[in-house]
């Protein structure tokens, strides 16, 4: 039992490493991009002891940007499944804006969309990009058909779906670049009027 | 005579140097962002003399990304401006999103928005964020009064501009990683049935 406890105690701890590089490198390479990062600075934000990182991830920096945009993918389209189900696309685009807003707020604009930082990637980690694409295409699809159980013919849920991403992840990095809210505040505006003029 | 063809001759090379630098720093800041680059790629891609980057851009990378930046910024407000004038704002959405499209077919999907990769920069060269923000305020500020002129509220023409030019640059890096046009196709038709629903 002793042996087994020690045994669950380990693969927990390890599982802690894992998990806690993989939100590390989500939360630098949001604000420095994947380019930007060393792994060094990975583990060492993540606290893990140095010399694991080639343990849990054996390709490296590749595998680790695969993984922690991958991740975020899925956390953010779990948190829009949720918010249509439960408010709309109007309401759930307005949440989307205000989050984001809240974490350029508070990182004084460093921190944009992890996924986007996947998405800019062309250096040391490719496979980012297409997990970026993978994550764009399924918040595009969890919003197209939200659309479509409100009303939407197939094509127009489609192109509003992508216009919805598009717009949210350019106001994010022009937000980023200006320093200023104002893009984010001016596309919700844009696109919760569009979408209840149509309600 | 001579001796002044002689020194116009040698101003001539070195705006040349001057601009190829600036140019092929674009080309390259597109391609792989401004951290994914090096300073030594630029000169190698510009043809210039190794070492005389410094002598140009005594501030190194930082100043290079900030005018490479400016550069692009300013080659595009020009471009919306005259096209502008010319066919109004839906047929100008039209033309900006065929501009990049046939950008990233030409570069197998490698080649983004120039400004878009000043406005990722945290690392090296702050200044490129910051001027990349102006360049996007830039256009704004061209599209809303074309917009204006074409009978939209102030606010309204503020609004839409934000969103023209938020959608389009996300488009272009949700293009990039899908490695697919439909983004772009669908964020121009989107934005174009708007402005032509309201002309």
């Amino acid at each position: 039992m002793t042996t087994n406890i020690a045994y669950d105690q380990t693969v927990a701890q390890r599982m802690n490493h894992r998990e806690r590089m993989v939100s590390s490198a989500v939360a630098l390479f949001r604000e420095r991009g994947v380019a930007g990062t060393a792994l060094s600075d990975v583990v060492e934000h993540s606290g893990a002891p140095r010399g694991s990182i080639y343990h849990y991830f054996p390709d490296g920096k590749a595998q680790l940007a695969r993984e922690a945009t991958a991740h975020a993918g899925r956390l953010l389209d779990e948190l829009i499944t949720r918010w249509l189900a439960r408010h709309g696309p109007a309401a759930t685009i307005e949440r989307i804006v205000e989050m984001f807003r809240r974490q350029l707020r508070d990182t004084d604009f460093a921190s944009g969309c992890p996924v986007a930082a996947g998405a800019l990637e062309s250096g040391d980690a490719p496979a980012a990009r297409a997990t970026a694409g993978e994550a764009f295409a399924s918040w595009e699809t969890t919003l197209s058909t939200a659309l479509q159980a409100h009303g939407h013919a197939p094509h127009r849920a489609d192109t509003l779906a992508s216009l919805i991403v598009c717009a949210i992840e350019g106001a994010i990095i022009v937000a980023k670049a200006q320093r200023d809210m104002r893009p984010l505040d001016r596309v919700a505006e844009e696109l919760t009027t569009l979408l209840r003029a149509e309600e």
